[in-house]
């Protein structure tokens, strides 16, 4: 039997970041996952906007995001000197409406983030042209310069890479069941004197009775042609006939369109209806990409929580969850890696991850 | 210096039949390709569909694809005994019409066929839906009954096994230049008695002067998941948007959709309007395909002509000509490679090659 004191069981953002927390805090960490670096972290577009997201009602999201936030720019910093740049953009966010009924949820957005403290700038006519020329017929945006948005894939390689050079080891097969202590993997039990379950869509499977569910979400993969507009500037976010679109540039010319959400179960096909959505709705915030080159299509299972936070903390001695991330796994890495080597070290974690108690809604 | 009897430069669907039934001739063939059994052959949706496809004024296209219809279940029939079946289907062609002018085109099409001797079957209401009930909304429909369709991909790889097993020998290298008895490529020179310029879209490439262009053509990939409605029995075509747009079935649970048309040169990037255009024209005409997962998308080249007619026959002594089939390569496979036989024999090709003279346009 495989024996080691954190055994992490999933190997996407979430279990990468606190495998090399971890390990750098002085632990013997396992990371076990059949891909690691893959998952829902690799679909992902990146941005990292809990203020462009928010909504009124959902103040404890809203707070652990921007926690979170606010720990990225030292995170990635850590992580560039370990691993490899992640390719953080501080741009910023820009939300923008179509029609009335946009403009009207703009307008409540607005006003719920002045009311909770936080500035944002509205946006509109030739100020909106000047920002990003290629955004055409928006009534009115908002502009939200705090959010940031990563390379998801660069991220994730380079947590790879640190977390190795940490001295984390990789055990790549599929675990079966999580308990205090113990790991069940169909190839041998790992023993350890903390589990971290970090499995995504899949830790329910793990641990029965826990409030996770997949979540699906495609995206496309786009670049920029010789001759067609170039990328906008900003991470840009709309809603069309209703759906929420974003359009995420990478450094690369590389431009990421998200996302969809369905409840479909595990299922991790890409749909006609999907890519024909995603396209539709990206085109008519920003056209210029109908000339781009349609580089990839993918999907994968976000984990879906009961209230869209968290479950972070302890189910058992031993059994530590961080999982049920919602749309935000990325954005909630560094506060999630954090708050998990609190609880190892046998100390207090930062003070928003309370809302996360995963005992909240009588989920495990 | 190689040598051989005939020189095939171009393994797509033409140079392969070409070869293959030349050394089903008797004669020593090579094919030169840097990768036989791909190219714009490979992206094709497989409609063998010269009626539905046909338009006042286009009358020699369309003797001469129904010439080569009338060739291909016979063609078929060696092929799968040859090198194995390539997947015909003879369930015909359904051309619908959505809106009122659609409709019109389409009794304008009735009108044609009938006056050049071809009956077609126009089909309304109830019936229609008996016929394919996934297809929507449609105003009126054509029924083709002896319209075809081909796995190209099946086909590409039967014909590879039959000109193999005929001792056709694959050189896979590029061809830089075609002359008479002689063709050109980046590791020395092939001699031959007679060479067969079947480079598709790269033809005037090989041979300047040749009134060959690339016509870019982007087909999408999809199949039926569990509990969405079976594809249509029938190969589905109608305009959306005054662009055609059809959906292949394949035995397996496949739906090939295409086929966008652009002049875009050597271009083979698959856009995100192209991909856009069609599955919005797909979902218009077969709702039930917005469930389907999207397998694949691909670009292609087509040899686009000027009149839309291939170049078939002599360029000069030793050089022969089968390029420029523009929509049209699966189709006229048979009718090619049997013309360009009769020629090495010194025999008359078919009647309706004529038509496809290359000396029609001055164009060489």
């Amino acid at each position: 039997m495989a024996e080691t004191q954190v055994a992490v069981v999933g190997g996407g953002v979430i279990g990468l970041s606190v495998a090399w927390k971890a390990a750098l805090a002085g632990y013997r960490v396992t990371v076990i996952d059949p891909s690691p670096g893959r998952g829902a972290s690799w679909v992902a577009g990146g941005m990292l906007a809990p203020v462009a997201e928010a909504w009124p009602g959902e103040e404890a999201g809203l707070a652990l995001g921007e926690e979170s936030l606010r720990r990225w720019p030292a995170f990635a910093e850590a992580l560039a000197a370990d691993g490899g740049d992640p390719g953080l953009s501080t741009e910023g966010t820009l939300v923008v409406a179509f029609d009335r009924a946009d403009a009207d949820q703009l307008a409540v957005l607005a006003e719920y983030l002045a009311s909770v403290g936080r500035a944002v700038d509205t946006v509109t006519g030739r100020r909106l042209r000047s920002i990003e020329p290629g955004v055409s017929g928006a009534r009115s945006a908002l502009l939200v310069p705090g959010d940031l948005a990563v390379d998801n894939r660069r991220l994730l390689r380079s947590l790879q890479a640190a977390a190795l050079r940490r001295g984390v080891r990789f055990l790549d097969v599929e675990a079966t069941a999580v308990e205090p202590g113990l790991v069940r993997t169909g190839s041998g039990d790992v023993r350890c004197d903390v589990a971290v379950l970090a499995a995504g869509a899949y830790s329910a499977r793990l641990r029965p009775g826990l409030g996770v569910r997949p979540l699906k979400g495609e995206i496309l993969r786009l670049r920029v042609r010789r001759g067609s507009l170039g990328p906008p500037r900003h991470t840009v976010r709309g809603f069309v006939e209703g759906r929420p679109i974003y359009l995420v540039p990478r450094e690369d010319g590389e431009l990421v369109l998200g996302a969809t959400q369905y409840e479909a179960g595990f299922d991790e096909t890409v749909t006609a209806r999907g890519v024909r959505e995603l396209l539709e709705g990206a085109e008519r915030i920003f056209p210029g990409i109908a000339e781009y080159e349609l580089v990839e299509m993918a999907a994968g299972l976000r984990a879906g929580s009961v209230d869209t936070l968290p479950y972070l903390g302890p189910l058992a001695d031993g059994l530590l969850a961080a999982t049920g991330h919602h749309r935000n796994g990325l954005l909630m890495a560094p506060v999630t890696a954090d708050a998990i080597v609190a609880w190892l070290d046998g100390e207090k974690p930062p003070a928003e991850v309370e809302a996360a108690d995963p005992a909240r809604d009588g989920g495990h």
